[in-house]
């Protein structure tokens, strides 16, 4: 769990990408009055470290027609079968978040439907696999935040 | 909720961008043997048409010291607060999902902490915000899955 | 609550009724070989006892786009409010079923929305209603069974 | 899901059936200036769109001797039989509703019994279909709303 | 369940006997101005029709050692098996009152124990019943109204 | 809690006395080879000493038309109410017992009515008290066991 | 359970040694005028009488790398089980404390362990003893208060 | 939470005074084959650390009258309370444990009583602190397990 260290123009660089993850790095080299070799050198090693995994598109999921978003809490028969079930989870593709949890369920899963008929079918799949003892689910009625950018600019703050 | 229509160049268009938000558009030209122009307009009308609403970067929070995820569900004393409390939560950076919901907390809440203590003084922040009644934690145990692609994927296939 | 005393005649015409509440009271007579004007009489008779209390239209909710069920289940801050936030609860035409019960609610109600959006509405009218503390709400993900004609076949066979 | 498209005339049609399904198709007809053949064009056209499914009569249980409601929660061993057990359920003519619902129950009834021993035995009979793990039951003190008449005025007040 | 008539004799008797049911009949009957033989006559009465169905010692049972009080939820793999359970239970002297119940238990009972090693004893008892899948204990630490003397009185005001 | 010493002979009247507490003394006496005087002074002692409390008639409340059975959970605003809230429960003849107790309720009732409208009433009385900030209510279904008969000879068999 | 009788010097011996179990026994006998002899004597006699069972070193898990504490309640599939399931849980030696509960849990455990991985671990061998049908977590976000002196002066200061 | 480092001669003077926290410095020299000063030495520096923070007596609390012990989960009106309840809590010497937890309560306490009584009036006290809302109690039937030298020799044989 040893930290990798950042410095403050890994900071800068981070704090530029985690806004527009598509900016080109002679863009960043002009802000930061660097060259593009030293954007590129460091993005480089950050991914490396692990510590840049990767850039997902930010889509509207209504326009698309999934507007039906649903937490299922999943009970288990038994633990033992926890990393089996999760690995089941994973090839429905409509779970989006899957979390091994405390509290009353063994595994908390976020998904997205299109409507309710939809999200019965994909519950029934959760339903159905071997293992899985019963599931509730907690309906959304409204994404209101889902952001992680304020959380990304925090902690390059605090470094 | 009329669907803007996406055709079959938009489809490949993004499950490019998907798998990777950095590919330059002369390399999806190329696979897709259209010229970069079309693709620069493509991408250009989806994001006017707001299907495409930006991109995020993929951290490893482990590694920037974040490693504790909880669920914190909110009760409010009165709905007609929800709008007002969920001001009050986006100000704290900490909160990265948040959901008005059906079942018994009026809003659910994702929060990324650095350990037990910080995740202690988050949901101190969550609790002290006028109108916010009690609220309860879960707390995950490992984030198994955090993946829209399949999703993605699946969307413009079934398109 | 001394029940008012229906005959074999009276079964069988409101057997009928049941099938059909728009049937002719000549069809009615003919097929039980009695006069219209019996069938009129007793109709008339069976209503002014409070036995038939009207009949009622069965639409298709989904083809005029009402496909949202909820429960919803009401706490209230104490239930000497129960009378005025029922009144309060009968201005809501959403609210199609609602009922003071025992266990965790005082009040329960059942809900017919447009879909998620609109059912976030009628739950926060419900709330915003002077007394009400708090409310939980269960979605449905299907309505399988909603048919009364198979309980009023089976009490008139009994008397 | 797309919708019938209703005019003006099928509205009024529609609002005098729910107040009376027994109404005459001459006494619509007078009342909206237009001929009796018309009305009845227009019902035949809305029962073959599968908008209008029927009519039921509204009884007055508790004179019947029916006074008792229930809501019984039923929990099932695998959500694989969930058809099978509502088949069950169907046999059973004192269940008036069946939803499958999100939450913690699988599926969720409403009863309408004789008495306390009568809930009591339908009860048992629900308990008792193969794949039923266990059933919660609430009990209905009092049916304040049962009145779809005013969601219907209220839907073709809308369009 | 048609009701045995009481008339005002009958009532006047019961309510010396709820107050004393080792008063001498000769006592009531002076009181009430009648016969010793009426009083015998009455009471006998009154116990083949099954009104009067015996009576109890009422002791102290923190003096006899026995202070502590809890009720037992019990929850049953099959309701099919409430009466096999309930016979089992029955052989449990410590158990003093079972009840089917709605709600969240199968049975519900009230257990009178020495202490909290005794009650130990008493809810692996009833756990090792047969059936039994899972039982829930909620400790008295008072029992403040003991006591159908009240209510006794009150049924044969209002006769 | 020093317990008042009971010999052979005190075990064996009340014995007797626990079947039929109206059991002539003498014909106690003639049974355990003794003076209906020494039962008389027995007798006398145990209830000085607080042992025996008294005796109570048992009734059958389905023929009085008491059939309904409910237990009422009782949630106080502040445990400082407890005593001010059951002197205000003990006012109430429909409430035969009553605990305060560990676990989620405050104040656990057991009640008596003659139906679902008549316990409506009684539980609304209880929510009406002033320090009562909600209630939870379970029904019985059917009182399988009412008896302290067992308990009692088990207590004087193992002295 | 008669207890064991201290006399006042045995009060002072133990109120001295709760505050520091290492104090050397010629320091008590200075403080309480007696001979270190009377000391030893009097330890000895409360340790044969089973009143000190031994003393336990107070260490700061903190900074030992155990800073995160849980409550573990465990569901067995059968009471029976029980003797059998704290045998396999004692085994592990992250579990500090286990009580048999009433309650919705048949066993309550507390775990130390090293950071939210390593409970993760922790609870699923728990969950993996033959006979635990589900467990539930609950986390601790400060240990407040652990302190058994301030009980222990009590005890002895009302004896 | 940068650790203290501990060596092996550290790990093995900690072992033996896990066992017996009495044990003469001049034996654990004896057994290490080292002097007492260095014993003595060592020793010092870790209470300095403060990975010693003291020791503690075990008594046999049943032998001493306290026999009960329950778990009282405390909801508060408002987390900013916290901290003045904590306090208040502090002063009630039956509470030996408290915790700050997530899940359902805020607060989560151990207390140690002589019998139910006892224990209700301690609760009574916990409930009586401003702030608090309600309790929750768990009532322990054995306590099983209480030993963290299992855990502190796992401790060092992992260092």
């Amino acid at each position: 769990m040893a930290k990798f260290k950042l410095d403050e123009v890994d900071h800068q660089i981070l704090d530029m990408l985690i806004d527009n993850t598509r900016i080109p790095f002679t863009d960043i080299a002009k802000k930061l009055l660097i060259s593009a070799g030293t954007v590129h050198v460091r993005v480089k090693k950050m991914e490396e470290a692990g510590i840049i995994r990767g850039s997902s598109l930010t889509l509207d999921y209504k326009k698309l027609g999934y507007s039906f978003i649903a937490y299922v809490g999943v009970f288990l028969q038994n633990t033992s079968q926890t990393k089996f079930v999760l690995e089941r989870v994973e090839t429905i593709p409509y779970v989006t978040v899957a979390h091994i949890t405390t509290g009353k369920f063994n595994i908390f899963c976020k998904i997205r439907a299109k409507d309710t008929m939809h999200a019965k079918e994909i519950i029934f799949m959760i339903d159905d696999i071997d293992g899985v003892y019963r599931t509730e689910t907690m309906i959304s009625l409204e994404e209101s935040i889902n952001d992680k950018k304020r959380l990304m600019h925090t902690i390059f703050n605090e470094l």
